[in-house]
């Protein structure tokens, strides 16, 4: 995606090429991932006037050139830095001005690349890669709202069939087993927290029965590389009148912090809409009301207190305002929004309060 | 694990604590985990001379709690680093000397750390953590043990029901659900590799019906946080003379390449007696002969060409060559072995060429 757009910030700051590693075959560099759709161990160098071209082991090559970027080549068994430096030297590729990503960069890393590329100056490229990423094109939209579609389809079938479970380890399994029987990735492991669990946010699931009480859902998957995120919280029993009422303020908090929403908005704002709706349990809600959502679950914008930044068309992020009582129970309700003109929820799961008994 | 080990080191380069830090909810720093084993967002102190302790956003307090280190405290609302140095400071301790892991630590990241940690040296652990983590403890092996046992029931399972996957996608879902079902996580996201996609050693499955011909099975889980790592290569209809001879000989290397590790033996000294015995077909075997597993899938040793690593007690690492044909074919054989005055081979499922029809 948008290689022209990088080329014109590379000209502009006078860089000579962009260079994106990846080092851990097991890890997707985001930015390789995003300009060259290729998530293998290797090098992407997009020259500020050139073709862009892959570098990559032997074994990998094959999968390069099933990506986005058409010309790729091998590296020799050299180290890696040295490998990528001699490639691009006999391109004749000029390398005083190098931009690299300093996110997803290590400090080791560096001190490999500064062994090679002695003389080069290397510029940060992370945070214009993060500002290109937020704005999607017509394609990356189309990718996710098929992605938020699947991840629908996907948490309705396990919701339906929550009464088979009996650990959140089942459901949780579900949800993964659904998403790998479609070709899709997950976005991220799965959440379900059921009981006192459900206060930690990030709670890992566990491989015993599920507790009554508020059980929170937290689920996505990757459609072609792009993610979604949707949390659904249901009731495992019969709530009583207060906790209805809980579920429900924070429902309601949840849509109209959608309702929010408009062009140039400060995403700050926002964050404080929620927290001030929750009055005094404004203290339970932990985490920030949301986040960009892209090739990575999280990027921007952000939806906190500190965000400086603001809402545009094509933004795809979150609204997920949450209450965490500790040790006690936890309610998260979450949607991943579009925004054009008016935002626009792209996932559709029902957010009635829903009772499993 | 091994905090006593890592304060000895401390003590000897003269830092006065070392600080990992995880800031991506959904990724583990390997080194934060192994000696705190929580997995989570914040920061590990471990004072030269005084308790571990972590620091983690208010919402993650309850996880860490629930960790091995028995001391944690929340971030107050600041920035990242700003926040662990404030927390250093009100501790009264000595910051002059910091270790820190720069294979986990990216530039900006050490921008913003160097922000407030203006006076401090910063020293490279990454190394040191890696040896440490190399030779495992009694403990590690009978998670590593355990983890390799339930990959082998996972993976026979998913072998004994293999008629019924149309796709590859579908195998790889089975042996995902089967992963969690029973409340564990995956090492990586299986490889189920049919036909000519197994010529690609890291090829992702895909949501087309299985082919006919070698099919590459590579899989592993994790037990408490311990991975395990297993290929298993079956063959979908009737192989050929060549195609058995192909996979016997690939076989019998793999048995004599365990076979040849001994105590103190070099890693690249396997990784070549491998490639000798693989004869004319030595061009096809792409990768490296096998890596050491343990909080990460890929680890020290390294059994490859250039590795400068030996073979020592209580290493547990894989055995794996592999010949991929591109565009044709692939067959790769792969166990975790441990290394206790003789290679002992964790993964147990059997070798012999399945066939299924």
């Amino acid at each position: 995606m948008k290689i022209n757009e990088l080329k014109s910030i590379l000209q502009k700051k006078g860089a000579d090429a962009a260079l994106f590693y990846n080092s851990d075959p097991i890890k997707i560099n985001p930015n390789m991932f995003y300009f060259s759709g290729y998530k293998g161990l290797g090098a992407l160098i997009i020259p500020s006037k050139k073709p862009p071209f892959l570098i990559t082991p032997y074994m990998e090559l094959q999968r390069a050139k099933n990506s986005m970027i058409k010309r790729a080549c091998s590296m020799e068994k050299k180290r890696f830095f040295e490998s990528i430096y001699g490639i691009m030297k006999k391109n004749k590729l000029k390398i005083k001005k190098i931009a690299i990503d300093k996110n997803n960069f290590t400090l080791n890393s560096y001190r490999h690349f500064k062994k090679q590329f002695k003389k080069a100056k290397a510029i940060d490229l992370a945070l214009d890669c993060l500002k290109l990423r937020t704005i999607k094109t017509d394609k990356e939209i189309k990718f996710l709202r098929k992605s938020c579609s699947c991840a629908d389809k996907i948490i309705q079938k396990a919701i339906r069939n929550f009464k088979d479970f009996r650990t959140e380890s089942e459901a949780a399994a579900f949800l993964e087993y659904e998403t790998k029987k479609l070709g899709l990735e997950l976005s991220f492991s799965p959440i379900v927290a059921s009981g006192s669990n459900a206060s930690m946010p990030h709670h890992e699931p566990l491989n015993m029965k599920i507790k009554n009480g508020f059980c929170v859902l937290d689920f996505g998957v990757k459609y072609n590389g792009y993610c979604s995120d949707i949390t659904r919280t249901i009731y495992v029993g019969n709530p009583n009148r207060e906790e209805r009422e809980t579920y429900n303020t924070l429902l309601s908090i949840q849509n109209n912090s959608i309702n929010q929403v408009k062009n140039n908005k400060k995403c700050s704002e926002l964050y404080d809409f929620a927290v001030k709706n929750l009055g005094h349990k404004r203290k339970y809600f932990t985490h920030g009301l949301g986040h960009g959502v892209g090739v990575e679950i999280h990027e921007m914008p952000n939806l906190t207190l500190n965000s400086k930044d603001r809402i545009k068309n094509n933004m795809v992020f979150t609204i997920e305002p949450g209450v965490y009582i500790p040790r006690k129970f936890g309610i998260r309700i979450e949607d991943t929004i579009l925004f054009k003109n008016n935002p626009i929820v792209l996932t559709k799961t029902s957010k009635d309060l829903l009772t499993i008994n």
